[in-house]
């Protein structure tokens, strides 16, 4: 599709903010720009994302929902993603909002495809964005992807990486453990170096300049990778990455909202399937801001 | 309630099967000797369970459930478990059950207080045996148990060792990345020796000389856990203790089967929620028969 990695090339990726949406700039007329952003990932990963849409976004109000009844993902069959998908997107809906950011990557990967043409409001993932932005920085054309068994097995980043650059070559590595390790807060430990440069050895040895962090966990074990991986790969971020994209996608559908942008009480709402507290201490771990009210639901009926 | 450790204190501990079920003797009475017995986990680790029940008690028929769409229950919710429990129990009951084992220490120690006087069927978890042998062997009444998060939280092991001698110190460690370290088939690697040691310097500080294996998953650490602790504590494996009180409770009812013990086709009926050729990759490298028919249900539908 391109044929070199200069400027021009990168103008077309960054601008391209529309590949998980319906190109009728016309279709979402009658959505409120004052409307919350929902967000949704299987568990607490996505507020990773949420963190940069609060840094990059400070006027948008967000309903974030964590599936943390049925996380993870990372092991269960496209199917079963879907339906979990739909049943949140149909919750979300009943909020109001007026865009929608699947925070995970397995979902993204596996059911963004097939849900986008079903609803009418936008809705973007965070494997394009993470993907064009590895797309555009590499030199060497060699990606290395880094994320869940499910993400990897499903090929999206390669397919989705290649539609940008078919001569780039993408090498791909589940690190199932990389999730327990954040969780249990091991986030700067030798044994998770250890783990680290256990999965990241073949990588290393094929030469990457370029790794993304395919997983919403892992910008938590950035500085690590980082150190593992060496100076020279530079490391994409897609939580950071998609955060920009929704600021473009609400651009471009004239959906920005104008509040003004300095925080307000009830500018967030955050719902789980299970064991609200926990969810709560990893958020006032990770958040800018600190969080109150977590409202546990019922995900099934919807 | 006993005094000391003696033959006399172990007999009564070892004759004891009765804690899960109605004490009733006639309850059972409609049930055929000949029907299966049903046994659930979250996922795969409950297979090592079957695995005992099919060296020790050779002439019964089991179905199986995994629930694999969402496993793990150790980060979740006493009334999520609950209620997957339920589902999980009216699913077998379909399949015609003369018996049912709660193969999952978590729903053990969280949902079957709750579930066992709900159904018609006498039914029998991992926990009360394997608290029972902790009870039995030490002798210092200093006893470890290692489980994860939610079955720790939930001090059934505690409780239930304690309530066969009240002198008993128990000492709970929630051993959160043995799951996956297993999953990831690094059973016999340095990285799990090294969190092994980690998890386990307190319990070893505790001079503690019986430690129980409180989660499905760790038998298959079993031989590096030994090796952590050392020669002078005994490691209690419920899954071990939880078929031989399954014998005890099935002839107490009259419910043995009186199939002949030779292996044959058809025996064994497996079920998941989710991932069946994953599931099936486990059990077949941990059984002694090899599985073919796993078949894929809608659990939330029971």
């Amino acid at each position: 599709m391109c044929e070199n990695v200069n400027g021009k090339v990168n103008e077309k990726i960054i601008s391209d903010v529309n590949l998980d949406v319906n190109s009728d700039m016309n279709l979402y007329g009658n959505l409120d720009k004052r409307s919350p952003v929902g967000v949704f990932d299987s568990g607490v990963g996505g507020l990773t994302v949420v963190r940069e849409i609060m840094r990059q976004l400070p006027n948008e109000m967000m309903v974030y929902f964590g599936d943390t009844a049925r996380v993870p993902y990372g092991s269960k069959s496209k199917k079963t993603i879907i339906k979990y998908s739909r049943q949140i997107i149909n919750f979300l809906k009943t909020k109001n909002v007026k865009a929608i950011v699947v925070a995970c990557n397995t979902a993204s990967a596996l059911a963004l495809d097939e849900i986008k043409d079903e609803i009418d409001i936008p809705i973007i993932g965070v494997v394009k964005p993470g993907a064009k932005m590895a797309a555009t920085y590499s030199k060497n054309k060699r990606v290395g992807v880094i994320a869940t068994e499910a993400t990897i097995n499903s090929d999206m980043y390669t397919d989705v990486i290649r539609s940008y650059d078919k001569d780039i070559k993408v090498f791909g590595k589940a690190c199932p453990l990389f999730v327990p390790l954040v969780e249990e807060g091991w986030t700067k430990d030798p044994v998770t170096y250890e783990v680290a440069r256990r999965y990241l050895k073949d990588m290393k040895e094929k030469d990457i300049d370029t790794l993304v962090l395919g997983c919403t966990h892992y910008p938590l074990l950035r500085k690590l990778v980082g150190e593992v991986m060496g100076d020279k790969v530079t490391l994409v971020n897609p939580a950071y990455e998609t955060a920009v994209s929704l600021g473009k996608m609400l651009e471009k559908y004239g959906l920005l909202s104008d509040n003004d942008n300095s925080y307000k009480g009830g500018m967030y709402e955050f719902y789980v399937s299970d064991a609200a507290t926990k969810f709560k201490d990893f958020a006032n771990s990770i958040l800018p801001f600190r969080i109150d009210n977590i409202d546990e639901i019922s995900i099934e009926k919807y």
